[in-house]
């Protein structure tokens, strides 16, 4: 019989759960049955369902522990949801203590973004390196550490809010209320909202990004300037180019603080760009000290939306594996 | 008789060395008879004539090992210098194998900040923290981070270069030839830079600094501006805000990127101009995520000009203290 962990990725709009065994192979997977809501009781409980109904599926699998990466801030020691931008409502909710209760398993709870970059260490493109940074670009940018081969997780467990690193102290306004942060040049809704201004100072030059948003400034997204770009429009062209150096220059920051091996960029944005990639191939290696530079390769992230389920139930393997019988214990 | 290590900070001006038994206490200090030269092998033979004379001044001490801190890039594995901006002629000078061919102990070698910020975390201002911060603000801005209770050191060793974290992306030029780094507007060159710069465009409010750098704003140094805003010059008070705003913006990136306990601030900016930890203590907060600055503290060095050797002594203590006869290993 199989041993498995279950993994849950609660992200702000969707949640993804997977069965995933000793060696970060997904198992099967699913979507909850209904997404987040403002009552975190209600979400667990459908949480719980969506489960069961995943465990069914599998002819013979054991779930030891579950794994879950929450989008929030979350006290690593007890496994509560101090705060979430992302999911309403969701204040000192004692997620882990819940969980437990409802699926009568071992559970361990961490950042969404911390147990992304998890999956992709141990499982995705950051194997075998010891120091790894990784940076999400989704609509926000979110990010993992990997120092001397564990998470970095900080003094309140909040290690790795790349996304605030100010990249231009008097630059754009940020969502966090402070300014020049690498997330309000290069996030998605920092590239949505760019792309808006662009077209409005000049909108002859805007005229193909306001036809892919039904001709509202306010419509535009990143994805409207991944399409236009990859059509060569040259303003959303140039918005690309302005988000790669962007990135860049904060990545360099990073590279010089952590002396990582490995880069990792993933995301929606990356996804839709992977020029970005490329760019901050190239840049980062001359915006760095040489000696930072010198080991540091940047890559795509691996695991692609798996990543969080992966690592969240990785984190629960190298938390609770020792109760797995001894011959499904994996590598 | 009681053990000790030998704690050596090769610094780019100046050698430092002590015999530390196994609680951090300096039992012994002094300096290289001579300063580092161009020659690393004649370096290392002065400062194994001085460790001689040093032990030979303490009475019954067993010396055990030692550790070095160098200004520089150092290969962790091998204890080679790769390079150091200070020692001109250092490249790829196996330090620690000539020390311990010269000293006939066991030798180990990191960067001479991250041997001090050791020593500020094992027995200075950041005893009992988990994660630390620690920048020496002197001439350049060097950084060591304590992770989880170890030394970040990164892929190759170079981790913590926190004073190349960018904080205005085309800002003023660095040393290391990119723009708008920390060390660009907060290290004591740059604050001389600053003044300079100030005092040639308005030579009326600059009077005072020119008087105390003898009529040259070439001469002009962050000694003097600490000087003159202490005497209440308007100019220079005006150029240590500024100091201290740039040192605030670029902690607050590290603060959002490492989530540290506490941040230590050090070196000899930060001793002649003791209010820059104020305006840390007020901005950096503010300036930070609040779920990052919450658990933060922000204080001042506390072992002073000792933290190198005493560090750097720890080290070996951790690496080497296993052969120290039982009774005299402390706690």
């Amino acid at each position: 019989m199989a041993t498995v962990m279950v993994g849950i990725d609660l992200g702000g709009t969707k949640v993804a759960i997977a069965l995933v065994d000793a060696n970060g192979n997904v198992v099967a997977a699913g979507r909850g049955a209904t997404g987040i809501t403002a009552d975190p009781q209600a979400t667990v409980a459908s949480i719980a369902t969506s489960i069961k109904e995943l465990r069914a599926s599998v002819a013979e699998a054991q779930v030891i522990g579950a794994g879950v990466g929450a989008a929030g801030q979350i006290d690593p020691a007890t496994g509560t949801v101090r705060a979430s931008p992302n999911l309403p409502g969701w204040n000192t909710i004692p997620l882990q203590a819940e969980l437990e209760k409802a699926l009568d398993l071992p559970v361990v709870v961490v950042n969404d973004v911390q147990a992304a970059a998890w999956g992709e260490w141990r499982y995705g493109a950051g194997q075998g390196v010891t120091d790894m940074v990784c940076l999400f670009v989704g609509t926000g940018i979110g990010g993992g550490v990997i120092a001397a081969g564990s998470l970095l997780a900080g003094c309140g467990g909040s290690a790795g809010e790349l996304g605030h690193t100010v990249i231009e102290r008097n630059g754009p306004e940020c969502r966090c209320g402070n300014r020049g942060h690498l997330e309000a040049m290069a996030g998605g809704w920092a590239i949505a909202r760019r792309a808006s201004e662009a077209v409005a100072v000049d909108p002859e030059a805007g005229a193909a990004l306001m036809a892919l948003a039904e001709g509202s400034g306010e419509k535009l997204t990143a994805a409207h300037v991944s399409q236009a770009a990859h059509q060569g429009d040259p303003l959303a062209q140039r918005l690309v180019t302005e988000t790669g150096d962007a990135l860049s220059v904060g990545i360099a920051s990073l590279v010089n603080a952590f002396n990582p091996c490995l880069v990792v960029l993933g995301g929606g944005v990356v996804e839709g760009l992977p020029e970005l990639v490329e760019m901050a191939q190239e840049r980062v290696p001359r915006y760095s000290l040489a000696v930072a530079a010198e080991p540091l390769r940047i890559t795509n992230a691996a695991l692609g939306e798996h990543a969080g389920v992966i690592g969240a139930a990785t984190l629960a393997w190298e938390r609770f594996g020792d109760a797995a019988p001894a011959g499904d214990r994996g590598s």
